[in-house]
């Protein structure tokens, strides 16, 4: 979006000029999302390490290492836990619904495992070796730890949820495994993309909105449904948070393949390393014209490619101009503004605290610049 | 047991004598349990080919395959989809709290993901290329499906549950979760004990207790709690149900070294060839004399051995032989037998129809005495 203006009558500021380039100043419109995502992950933290310790050894130590509060040899470390957007989410929630942040956190703490309990089974399927600038769980501690704990993750993101008993924890925890299993669809869908020579910009979407946006849509409204929100309410709020979903993986799709390592904690040209049909490159693809046309056949010709797996940094570089001559990094980009503005709007319909609507305005802004 | 007399003050038959050796006359006592498995699978098979139906493809069509539906090639099978216990158990539990047996439904039907979820991990963890006489899933549709098609049946499990949004569909859901976290507990256990010299009986009825006891408890209160069953009548019919489920685990460990490959669908010395410290294992280990000594320096050479994978039948067969002498095998037998008194004894502090209490100590009788 170049501005978005809101039925709330005020505008907001462009995307891009929101921030600084570096989004280490996280700070505008006098909302402090840094002192926003801290919330989430301090009040979080303590019940996700308290669910972590219920799992058998040496699950816990496996998953203790996972969330970056060990080394691979078992000492204290201050990893990187991620950004921890979904537990602002979760509490931001509650307080959409009129109740304490407090409310939220059984649900952001198991939107949290559900998508840590992901991150385990992705990498190991996508043989991903780095994460959050660390060896993933399967590298470390080898494929059966990396299904186990996911698995146990899983279990204990739902336990978490029911253990208040109360009809709004039973109603928070069908949201959340009917994201969980929109979340595993995606990354079925995500896997076939990769053998398939075409995919659609839809289908693409379709996918991404499933491995991204149901979680984060389910972390929008799981806050507020622990806090006795109606159904219409959490679907609004779901519908917000799918869009942000949506903008958010554009986002992680330019930074797939145009991020930088350092920043991403992964690999130069990632996505394209994995013949990821991720929407840079579908758009790409579907735009026609020249560039789109040589990108298609080079990577008719990868996929049949014993060579693949040994390709040089330049070979990578190619295909990555060309996506960007054929048009899919600028559409992705737009795509991303576009998710961003649908998301914004969805707010307007839910009647909420003024504080949190600028709140939730602000996370979506940073979701959309981030560098990482 | 020799025999068992319950405080219902009436004498059942020993175990051994209840039914023929040959399992596949089914009726004593004049209860059917053929029909009993029959009607459990009749009533939840439509519910669960409907949640299968949910996933994305190809998910739905490696589930089907894996539940039988379906051979390797898609055509349509009458494939062996297991014995079907837990369903029969679900539909009873919903009885025996005075409920319609189809009440106890969504919880046949979600025990019964919940534990194909854990067949399609474990068989890959574990390196299991064949189950019910057919290729594993891994084998048939590589790793990645077999651990996102394990995921989402684990899902769908939940969501099967929840849907009703009823507060007794919220318990029943609460107690999944933790049976099911229990469940992987066990898992975690069973491969962490390969790589020990020593385990405890102890740490194996632990182990076992979870990998088999608390997903049967689950199957036998989950009915009775979407039947309204308070919470005291709830955990007494989960009492039996883990006993039972040691006692069906106990079974399995002699099966997995003594039963016959064509009446179990696996290779001969099944568990042997994995390492498993199962029941007979760790009572031979455990019992000390000649025998025992033999077998335990034998184990550990075998744990240090690099030709292992190629050990000949009469390799094993000198193990099992050991086991057997040193009186792993036996005890075994006794503990099946002491657990199944357990179990039909917690019968007896629940008030239920009497038909349905016989029906419970009919199965339980099955489940000590099959070849399978």
């Amino acid at each position: 979006m170049s501005t978005s203006t809101g039925t709330r009558g005020e505008s907001v500021p462009t995307v891009h000029s929101a921030y600084p380039a570096d989004d280490t100043a996280q700070s505008a419109g006098g909302i402090d999302i840094s002192a926003l995502l801290e919330r989430g992950r301090t009040l979080s933290t303590p019940v996700l390490r308290a669910a972590v310790e219920r799992l058998a050894p040496p699950m816990n130590t496996v998953a203790a290492y996972h969330f970056g509060w060990i080394d691979a040899q078992g000492r204290p470390s201050e990893g990187d836990g991620g950004k921890a957007v979904r537990p602002a989410l979760a509490l931001l929630s509650a307080e959409a619904a009129g109740a304490a942040p407090e409310v939220g956190i059984p649900g952001a703490v198991a939107v949290e495992l559900v998508h840590n309990f992901s991150l385990l089974h992705d990498d190991l399927m996508d043989g991903d070796e780095q994460r959050r600038h660390r060896d993933t769980v399967w590298k470390v501690h080898g494929p059966a730890q990396a299904i186990l704990v996911g698995d146990a993750l899983f279990a204990v993101a739902n336990e978490v949820l029911l253990e208040s008993g109360t009809v709004e924890a039973g109603r928070a925890a069908r949201r959340l495994t009917t994201a969980s299993r929109k979340l595993i669809d995606g990354q079925a869908q995500d896997i076939s993309f990769e053998h398939r020579e075409r995919v659609t910009v839809e289908e693409c979407l379709e996918m991404e909105g499933n491995k991204t946006g149901a979680l984060l849509a389910c972390a929008v409204s799981i806050g507020a449904v622990l806090g006795g929100a109606d159904e219409r309410t959490a679907d609004t709020l779901e519908a917000y948070g799918y869009h942000l979903g949506l903008a958010f993986q554009a986002v992680d799709d330019l930074l797939g393949i145009w991020g930088d390592p350092v920043a991403t904690g992964k690999q130069t040209w990632s996505d394209l390393r994995q013949r990821k049909k991720s929407l840079p490159v579908v758009a790409a693809l579907a735009a026609g014209g020249p560039a789109s046309e040589r990108l298609g056949g080079l990577l008719a010709a990868d996929a049949k490619s014993s060579d693949f797996d040994s390709f040089s940094e330049e070979e990578f570089a190619t295909r990555a101009a060309l996506i960007e001559e054929a048009g899919g990094r600028e559409w992705t980009s737009q795509e991303a503004r576009r998710q961003h503005a649908v998301a914004i709007e969805a707010l307007d319909r839910v009647d909420m605290p003024e504080r949190v609507r600028a709140q939730l305005v602000a996370l979506a802004d940073f979701v959309v610049v981030r560098k990482r």
